[in-house]
């Protein structure tokens, strides 16, 4: 029924290859299927102003996408001065996700931006961003506790995010574009190792969703979640 | 439990006054206790470029906050020149869900945007300007209907906003400020008519949030909602 | 003559309603007959970069309108990341008039900013929102007597504004939009109580305007301010 | 009393001269003692947008200064991104008195575009401005009469300015800049040849004016004005 | 001598691979040692308006960094708004010299951009955005052959590019970011297949160059070139 | 062969008036022919941010052109609300040229802007501009050193630049603009008065230029700038 040929609870292939550049305190490229995205963690001894002098760390993120990395080309954000509303909304999920899962206090007055960069997108580039940004704040982190600038680990937990979506009146797991472009619902979660839901964002693209929908979604991103922070383990463990 | 004394099923005291201004083809002002927004629907005869000759209409919306709206004056964005994440959010969130009520190829090629404009703030902007937002449309509606610019109503069905949230551990309904500056966790719950979800957005700001949290917190707004469109019907009714 | 019927010395109802919204330390409703703005003064104790150690407080206004506030919606001034010339200059009067107002020495190394937000438009938006700023502004001056922050009052005296013109060859008193948009000349005046001019500025529209149509008008404003120093001061004193 | 030695209805040495630089079809330097702006008057066979099919023709005017043109460097706009409101309220004061003196009918659809650019400033740059772009105009005008864009004149009369001021408790002609910036009132008196006004703005620096400083520095600056004219004039003859 | 080891005439590993994402009808990642870009070229049957009804093509380009692409993190330019000096200089450099390479003419009405976005930098970020766009550029054009898009191929002969300096008071080829960042005289240049010199850029960071250092630096570049032409060659045989 | 008239190694006519305005620390109108522009230099006893304590100064420039300095009329970049790629290049350039001739750290914590504005255009804008630039520079200096600012002179060497092209296959000096619209390849050349290069800019506009090309075009560089400084000294020692 699915395009991709999976069945409703079949994630895509995901990668995930640490290190991917050579600056970053964390970078790593993340694949869900066809769809792309480095994760660039970048640490600072300093904090946003708003935090200054109150014993405690930031976490924020930037999302945007290569001007190719869809089917047509997109006006390059840089280039017309604005990033566009979409741009934005995903940008401030990702850092309010990934706060969720850091102890801010522990983390002194530091900061880590993390940037997800779409190169090549096929639905899911915000569900994978966070997944990704999460084992690129890890390394950052590592990378503190071993400069000392941190004396204790401030991850509280894992977090990792896929979307749902009910498409052609199933409920089914990780909507690539063909079917994003079609669902009828879009919903995506994001939860932390211990099943508890850090966010969650759906909507009816067509005709409102019934609560069993809900239901029905919910758990698939469940088994979903904890197949996802499997291979952010794994990769974790690899070095 | 609750700063304002009010039991955790309870809504604020919910006013909708239509009318509101004179130029506008729907004007409403929404009162959510101490939270008021102007909600103005304007109607054109044209859509959008990309939507040009495709034989459909548009509904778009805008949010704003008066400077001093709140507790203290934040700086007005058109002097900044640039909108804040946030409002571009809720600009967008506030659209989709409209869209969701509308049977677009019935409002011919023809817009309608609503201006949501926040003039006092005590928490749930974006849920009060929902509710206040479709009734507006429903008198932009009706005046088309009147000018003869479209044969049939377009309105699916009603369409109504609220927040909930967990605060010091109890599911409440309908969070004012002092309650959502400390919730542990927001919801907000656009629903239809008919019970169905339109978009629900929830997110933990400390603690991730348990399922059975989500499920209290989504009985009360489905409580809280079927109260909403009642006003929102006895004031399309009254005049 | 006129098309609203008034004489030619007449002024529209005018209504000050003062805390209008809560949060601000002065909040006037100004209303011009079908003229509706929000008048909020917002008090810092602190003042712009270049005051600072001068020992001097400071005065601003910024101005703004609804994008429905007129007859066919204008575009949103934020989304479109620019104010248009005319809300510069006239957020500039706003301010300049503001401060002829005040002993800024008085004032100590403190401001106020007075956002006046149009919601329904009928002609004269500037020299309503003047007239009912410097009430909002008094408000707050009491606020800051009451808090403290000053030891005496800074205000002068009192300043208020009315826009005369030529309509039909004939010198007319508070013009309303339908005579705004076909006067011959117009001429907004804004005089302190005792009489004196604080700022006049006239344009002809088509034909310039004699030297003693200038008299004529100018002998109107001052009728008309006076009736609206009256307004002032009962409101004032109302509560 | 003038730090100039001037009397006090002394205008500054005023000079225009014509074909300035080579690619305008009008251009001329105007010198009001030390204030120099370039006036460039650009013919172009259209009309914005709004006024497209309306069988009329626009003028309209940008104002600029160099960054050096006064005593201190001002940061440049075009690097900043953004013109002042101080810019933006000037330009719009010259294009309005220039579109007064012009019938714009007889302009058929074609657009004069006058750029202002002060290169050297001593106080009075708008008056200064206007009264070279309105003679760069009538050789703009010229220019299209010759090359058969109009038929007749569209120019109805000439118009100049200038500022007068109360200075030391004296109403003084054309200020220059040490007067200006300690000038109790601002008067900026734009004057039709037959006399009749086409805008003023005044503005009292500290106390209120009375009518009679008023009527004083009206006096002035229609002396002045009459005495521009004759440069004007006499520019316009030399060729 | 060098910090890397290498011969003074020795260029660093140049790799170059195609398809390197999936919807860009040009995709290729290119590296010179550990600077890498990600050069997308994208087709459209269309030219900018300055073109329109003229019967030739366009070829343009755009530039990007990542925001942790380098030592420490720069801001991201579409969050800022701005796009830096640096940043459009480059742009333009390469939209410059690919154009040089291409018969616009042979390009009917159609567009080809390429986006050079940096993942990694160390130094001659624009020569190798030039080198991989240029290959990218060759497989857009393929893909219009074999659309039928254009009858014959436009492009006229291969380019390429690298930098030479002066570094230590030698003449150096291919300077990575410790020579770049140390040299004297940093010079890029663009060649053609046949020899011939597209665009040079030579800047004397400390001293002034001596003519006999631009030779021995455009010697060395020259024989770069044909090296780096034949990696083009053999990327663009090898499938 | 030159439209002009000239032969292909003869400059233009070439002035240099000092003291152009009267604010800055150094003023210079340059011509090169019908090519005119005014450089303003202005002094501040301080450095930007990035330089802040290291004991050093700087030197930047500021390129603009006036609106109708050109034979149509270019749209205001400060209305536009952003310079244009050119624009920012040849800011660039010309600051970074001007710092090739000062010893910074003689500077002290110092720095000069210089403003190169364009009040008439007929090609080699910038290479004009460099070369006003270095005279306005050395009377800024000599002012600091007047004023006690700097205790000896920082100015290394003069430089000057000068544009040269391949016109009609012929190699041609200082290009105006019916050239350089033309020529087949157009080289900007920056160089001391020792006779090294501080700057080269080539461009092929059509085919690739050729090694013996280059040569020519470099010889007829180190002429005109040898002419050029002698006029550079001539009005230094003017006065």
């Amino acid at each position: 029924m699915r395009p991709s040929g999976r069945s409703t609870d079949q994630l895509r292939d995901i990668k995930i290859t640490r290190n991917f550049t050579r600056h970053a305190e964390g970078s790593v490229l993340v694949e869900f299927g066809d769809t792309k995205v480095i994760c660039n963690a970048s640490v600072e001894s300093r904090v946003p102003g708003f935090l200054k002098g109150q014993g405690q760390g930031w976490v924020t993120a930037e999302y945007g996408m290569l001007p190719r990395s869809t089917g047509s080309r997109m006006m390059r954000e840089a280039a017309k001065g604005k990033q566009s509303g979409r741009t934005v909304e995903i940008s401030r999920l990702i850092g309010r996700s990934l706060r969720a899962a850091v102890d801010l206090e522990a983390l002194g007055e530091n900061s880590i931006t993390i940037d997800c960069d779409v190169i090549q997108a096929d639905g899911g580039t915000r569900t994978a961003s966070i997944t990704g940004a999460c084992v690129a704040m890890m390394d950052a982190v590592n990378h503190m506790l071993k400069e000392g600038m941190i004396k204790k680990n401030p991850i509280k937990q894992m977090i990792a995010a896929v979307s749902v979506g009910i498409y052609n009146e199933h409920a089914v797991l990780d909507l690539d574009y063909p079917e994003d472009s079609n669902a009828e619902t879009d919903l995506n979660v994001i939860m932390a190792e211990d099943g508890g839901f850090v966010e969650i964002q759906g909507t009816a693209e067509g005709e409102p969703f019934r609560p069993e929908e809900l239901t029905a979604m919910l758990e698939l991103a469940k088994k979903g979640i904890s197949e996802i922070i499997a291979v952010q383990r794994q990769a974790l463990d690899a070095q």
